[in-house]
């Protein structure tokens, strides 16, 4: 049986869609960005409701369905008609405690739509929008007691144009949850795929699906079910639900970036402003900083995480680097395999860890006081092997002791196959839900919230991705959430030189990532293209201390590597984690980008010195770089951190030149990046 | 957190998997094909379910998981061990009432393997496996009587040397169902594809993974998680759930066909092989056949399904229809849109079909009087528009209708989006769900059950895939559930010259499929590439008959194109569609293939003729047939219809050449296809 010809009019080409939409007696309403150059447009033609998105004038998103199924109530689709409207808008800056910049200016306009029923006339759902000159977010507000359980949402995303247009991304529900290296293909060739969803259409405009303030709701991925038309596929329950609600729910908000340019998805904050307020008020215990860690030692096989000969995790070792640390202006040690339960078949079994028990070679109250003694403070480590049943009945002892011991950070960790995180249900059945189901995005939160009560910050390993949290809840400090330095240790294959020129443009616009840079040996398992080692050069290594935001960074490597190399190893000493502002001012998708930011007051930072830092993907480049960010007036010396003459990432990483200058606003940089270089730098104001 | 280094193993090498498995005090059973070529082996190593296959010796399945999730129920994944075996076989030949071959081989050596809980050792699940020389077959069968809604099941296919292998694929949870053109993708591209899912590995063995006996069961698609390994992914209920039972059932036998060459697998039973005979008794009123039909006008926008003036389904032309099929021996005349509902927008609202109320222009009752006068059958058509409840509502009085008036064949459709089949649930909600869901796997088979007690056969569009139920329901007689001869009406693009090449050795080997082939007049919107028009030769028309098996065929085209070409009408006219049996000869997936079919006798079939049809893909090719499966020492006369010397599908599609010649068993013929082309041929026993 054929299609109706409107719908084939609707498959084929976008100007049929729109013609669809051009009949009597229905109602439309649009609401535009401040800079007008954004217009969101909702309907309910054929009691259908449906949105479209236009760009300067043109189409960006064609008409797209709304609404929901449920499980014990009827759904939300058609028949339905909109009963009301509502028009506000926001112009306000507000502060961040810490981040990538200080100040974020929230300019928008809001549009609220009521939908109803045809014919009960009882209303359904809201649709709160609200449009920003970077881009724009709709939520979905429902206040109807018998609509308990959602079993799909039925958000669309008709991308218009999406004939030439390119798409990068990483596969949904696979068994890596969103480590993954990224494709580059046709947008139609994308088939399920998480957010933040990165494309550039034929025009050249650069689009971001995301989502914002991710609680108590299914995690969002986009599976293309037309061509170039992605409908939200929420990740559900291990018992087939989508999402569980008392009835009465907000969905969370559906974010769409756009740009002319790809820069431009960088300089947004979307994501952070449609997120709500700080909830716990006092957060001045939530600190940024550098760390160094008994970690990568285990990766390269040197040390262990079990006990034995080669436990990495032993009180003298951990002096030792409480002591470096100290010494070179670290805040503090991470300690992996410290716990008791890593000398069994941890990766399948999470119930033999202890998040309280040391292993015997590791003396807790020793440690303690050398950190006291020194200046640094030890980090600690969670890693539940996705088993979170186990650590849910242990977390409040687990934060208490760390509360007790002076430890205010812990990384946490959720290492498990995609639908395979194990949790103990009320009936004391094992059940196996996905990293990103509703599940685990409210025992996520709440390891936030009880970590706050102990005055302890976050770092989540195996997280669910980023929505920008960090700004209601500040002690969530950072994630990974992508493929990080850790799979040059043992990844097949190890991260490409594209990779971090990638990962700027697609899981960094979601928060930050404690990627773990900073490697200095490359050697480990030999240079070349055909070893586990990083596929960069010594300057991107440096680089990626400003590219990729965090506001806890670590020197990844081991204490020898960085003494035997100081003058490097002295950027990575004097870069802060903590900005004032952060200006992208260059660069394409998986290919290249440039930072500039200017460090923010705090500690032994005056606030005073910018930083840039640029990276390169497999070719080399030259970059030529204004340097009017700068502040008028001022001079600075740039200290630079650049690609020999002879470097390239192959054969020669370590080829570093290191040079100083004098620089004004006024001044232009033309930065020479080697295959897979970079450069990074330090302008300290004089 | 990286991987323990025993599971990078089994992601990097096969011999790693295989390694991890020689463990000491683990049970091990195989069960080998008759033949010894195919050996499957289950194990319960770590009390870990696990099952792998070799074929020749080389591993081509590695260890491969077992078990399911249920909802309200502990999941039957590890602490399993083996608690007892069985083992049987068979050796005997079966009846097809009608089919592509009168008697089928089952041979097959059985294990039966039972599973039990370590801890309470209570048996939780019995797999029964039987091996055959073109395949193998495994079930699950669980007995437990509180384990009743399935949330996922965990078989994995993990193809061994998956790296350098090629897959012929369409993607799963799709808006079209199943109509798609074909991938040819590298196999670790595949993402989330539907069955039957063919490929082929590095040392060039075929294989092909399908499902058989679905039947109360959700469809099972194939989720690619890590590379190399597809995971079972069950299409869900609107509710989430992916299976509900009793806690007593059986799944579909997950089934692996395999050869050395490509057109094995064209020459495997394996799938009616592992259906349940015949449950209707006796079925002489199920009859094979040719139609015509009031159709292919409405695809080109000649008439339409809608009233007014170019209305399709008039008493007036039905009546010439009916008289025209009856003067070339054609059995019956399908007409489309005689029923009230054409008119509204019953795409989105099915709820307006009538199936008992004719339009005022087409009198049932003339048609019929006519129809015995001229001695041929109305054919019956059901479209629901994936409106269910509204079907099922007048199912038995529609059948009981045409009952009365003589129709023995009624064609159903579903045309719907995936995921958008409408039911009415108990509670009187709208229910959304899909096309191979439990539901709809239920309620097609309703409908076959409920059309027997009226002694009428059915062939089912938008239909669930077909996994051999023919044999237990012989009135099943064919659907579509591909992309048929009617995208190359409208389609876009229509379906290229690797189409049908490409679905003999993917959808046909579900089987057969009504792609009503015999368009004669190709220029009905001009010729060249750029147009909707079948691209293929008028001799590949032909061959279609022979290739793709359907127990009834269409004669597709309007009745004056095949008057104004009666030559190759001819063909059409002696082809018969029921056969006492069947060789592939030869063949590539998506490139060619050449089929030889003996007729059974029935009717004016004696069953001493063969035909036979090969078709290319773009490249015109020469094939050399030996013709040593026609009778020794009979004499043919070969009818030989071939693309001229000047064809080629593009801009020359009719240059059809016939010739004459005799033949036997001891010769060969050379056959040359021009591209897109075919070869028919009637070897007339003398």
């Amino acid at each position: 049986m054929r299609y109706p010809s409107s719908l084939c009019l609707a498959i084929s080409l976008s100007a049929g869609v729109f013609a669809q939409f051009n009949t009597a007696h229905a109602a439309s309403f649009s609401v535009q960005s401040p800079d007008k150059q954004l217009t969101f447009t909702i309907r309910d033609d054929n009691n259908q409701p449906k949105y479209q998105v236009s760009f300067q004038g043109k189409p960006i998103i064609n008409p797209s369905s709304l609404g929901f199924d449920f499980a014990r109530a009827p759904s939300m689709r058609d028949n339905m008609y909109i009963s009301n409207t509502v028009r506000a808008n926001s112009h306000n800056t507000w502060q961040q405690p810490w981040g990538e910049t200080r100040e974020v200016v929230d300019h928008h306009n809001e549009l609220l739509v009521t939908f109803a029923d045809k014919s009960t006339k009882v209303n359904q759902y809201r649709m709160r929008i609200r449009v920003f000159d970077d881009g724009l977010g709709f939520r979905y507000e429902v206040n109807k007691t018998n609509a308990r359980y959602i079993t799909r949402e039925l958000t669309e995303f008709s991308i218009a144009d999406s004939g030439d247009s390119t798409a990068w991304w990483i596969p949904a529900r696979g068994w890596n949850r969103y480590e993954y290296t990224y494709n580059t293909t046709p947008l139609h060739d994308a088939a399920h795929v998480h957010t933040p969803f990165t494309f550039k259409n034929k025009h050249g405009i650069h689009m971001s699906i995301h989502e914002a303030a991710l609680v108590d709701y299914a995690g969002m991925t986009l599976n293309q079910r037309r061509p170039g038309t992605f409908v939200s596929d929420l990740t559900p329950w291990s018992d087939g639900i989508a999402v569980k609600t008392n009835g009465q729910f907000k969905s969370p908000w559906r974010t769409i970036q756009v740009g002319d340019q790809a820069k431009d998805l960088l300089n947004s904050h979307l994501i952070l402003n449609l997120n709500e307020p700080n909830k716990l008020g006092d957060v001045s215990w939530v600190e940024p900083g550098k760390y160094t860690g008994i970690w990568w030692g285990m990766h390269i096989g040197k040390h262990t995480w079990g006990s034995g000969d080669k436990h990495g995790a032993t009180t003298e070792r951990t002096k030792q680097y409480l002591s470096f640390s100290a010494e070179h202006g670290f805040d503090g040690v991470l300690v992996e395999g410290w716990n008791i339960g890593w000398d069994g078949d941890w990766f399948f079994n999470g119930d033999v860890f202890s998040f309280t028990k040391a292993y015997p070679d590791f003396d807790m109250d020793a440690i303690q006081a050398h950190a006291d003694k020194v200046g640094a403070r030890l980090i600690g480590h969670h890693e539940t092997s996705g088993n979170v049943s186990n650590y849910r009945n242990q977390m409040e002892a687990a934060f208490a002791l760390y509360e007790k011991s002076g430890v205010t950070q812990v990384k946490t960790g959720y290492v498990a196959d995609g639908g395979n995180i194990k949790r103990i249900d009320e009936r004391g059945h094992a059940r196996f839900e996905w990293h990103d189901g509703q599940f685990m995005v409210n025992e996520y939160l709440d390891n936030i919230k009880l970590a706050a009560k102990y005055k302890i910050s976050i770092n989540t390993h195996e997280p669910i991705k980023d929505t920008g949290l960090r700004r209601t809840y500040p002690n969530w400090l950072t994630r990974e959430g992508a493929r990080g330095q850790e799979f040059n240790a043992w990844g097949t294959p190890p991260n490409p030189p594209e990779h971090t020129p990638m990962l700027a443009f697609t899981r960094m616009l979601s928060g930050p990532m404690d990627f773990t840079p900073g490697i200095f040996n490359m050697g480990f398992n030999g240079l070349g293209d055909k070893t586990n080692r990083p596929q960069t050069t010594l300057a991107k290594q440096l680089a990626l201390y400003v590219v990729l935001y965090s506001p806890v960074q670590m020197a990844a490597d081991l204490p020898e590597n960085y003494l035997a190399r100081p003058g490097a190893f002295q950027f990575i000493k004097d870069v802060p984690t903590d900005w004032e502002q952060s200006i992208a001012l260059a660069g394409e998708v998986g290919d290249y980008v440039v930072f500039a930011r200017q460090e923010r007051a705090r500690g032994k930072y005056t606030g005073e010195d910018w930083y840039l830092g640029a990276i390169t993907d497999e070719k080399a480049r030259q970059i030529d770089v204004a340097l009017d960010f700068l502040s008028p007036g001022k001079r600075y010396e740039a200290q630079i951190y650049q690609d020999g003459e002879n470097a390239n990432w192959q054969q020669n990483p370590y080829d570093l030149a290191i040079k100083k200058q004098r620089v004004t606003h006024k001044d232009k940089l033309s930065l020479n990046l080697a295959t897979s270089g970079g450069t990074a730098i330090r302008f300290k104001a004089l």
